[in-house]
């Protein structure tokens, strides 16, 4: 399975009072990681390819994380990210977080292929997820299509 | 002119490492509050006023901030708001927050009403302020209507 | 068990372009929901109370949340809080999210009672839950003492 | 006199509802640029140098900024930040972010150079910025030195 790296600085702003990430900053960290996996794979921006998908996102349904070791303003972190397991309509993210080579977060994500309802596009409802973009996060299936 | 007055916890999250306010945390203090400050004037939320008068928003063009005193997080601030002057499609807002009685941010924003250009729906414009929005704002207006 | 209740208007800054919340703002609503239930328990703020125990804080270990409905701007949610076990050091904390009465959003949290090393003050550890903390939060225990 | 540029790519959950970046979010932006300017003129990140100067930090008293054109998610922005005038304890900081080229939002910001009074640590003042900082921003003045 393709995994992504990508890695990021903390900022002062990103630090509460205890002079460590306020960790929802890591859940926008995250959300982030997650679109530049989907760009690794697909080879377009999010904005990009729910437009050629015609799905209006992937929004959340469940997520959580684990909190090992702090970061703190000046680290630059890596995230290595990943999709543990597609399903029909949904799928799952893992993300592993390391400040200066110890992990220091774990994040899972579990996220829905959601577009416009066809009788009522003012409703959303969950999609198949295309085989072309399971084939595109996997290496073997993309040699053999 | 009506002056709305709301208040604000400061939250663990919204400080620094330092121990106070991340100051962009006021500019998202303040945007809230001219959200108040119209529901306070026209009697119902932004998410209904702006379809209410078929605009898209009221977007910033320009805003500022002076930080006069720090607020720690347990404070709770007051934040007094007002229109400053109305123009054709253009208006200043004026924002004092105080922090146990004393003046401790002042800000200042310019906001335009803008809506869909009427000949390209993808295209945005600023249109004239209705006069109703205008006369919501004066307590004299208010009561010769 | 002691269930604090607090409400919070939903903000256009709290939304996505998806129009509905960020989900990572939810966790940052949770902690402040936390500070408010301990706030209920303890009768003063957590600058107060953190003090008054001799810690640094109540770091997260372990947080997740279900995302169940949306909520958008001008929404005003409830947020229902609660500490479901507390163990020597550490605790978990519960929160239901509810917007229009509909349960939105569940979340949950791991946290541990942190002070400094008595033997180095540099290092920080866990340290066992004072009983008059965990007292306050049975109404059973409020009595009895 | 030195002008640093960084770029940013814009996350989703930088946006709004109207799909463009939550202007508070511009001056987070603009906060890390000028902690970037500074590390490129002191060679060395703000966690250092502010322990090496012995200050606590540089905290704004007054910040502004302009905006003329929006930035969307997927947006990679361009962002060139110089300090404009250094006086005794305070100076100014200018930032002009471009999107696709063109000049899309100008930031300016007066900051002070502030440490802990020698006579009662908790209590802060502004103190001279050093000689050897400021000329650390001055091409002229670092060929000099």
């Amino acid at each position: 399975m393709l995994v992504n790296t990508h890695e990021v600085e903390i900022e002062f702003g990103d630090c509460d009072p205890a002079g460590i990430v306020f960790y929802p900053n890591y859940f926008r960290m995250f959300d982030a990681a997650t679109a530049r996996l989907f760009e690794a794979a697909l080879g377009m921006k999010k904005i990009a390819w729910t437009r050629r998908f015609g799905i209006v996102g992937i929004p959340m349904v469940d997520t959580g994380a684990k909190f090992l070791k702090p970061a703190r303003f000046g680290d630059v972190v890596r995230i290595e990210s990943a999709v543990a397991a597609f399903r029909r309509s949904s799928f799952d993210v893992e993300h592993r977080l390391f400040n200066g080579g110890e992990l220091a977060v774990e994040g899972r994500e579990t996220r829905v292929w959601v577009g416009k309802d066809e009788t009522d596009p003012h409703r959303l409802r969950s999609q198949p997820i295309p085989d072309e973009v399971i084939a595109a996060f996997s290496l073997v299936g993309q040699q053999v299509e």
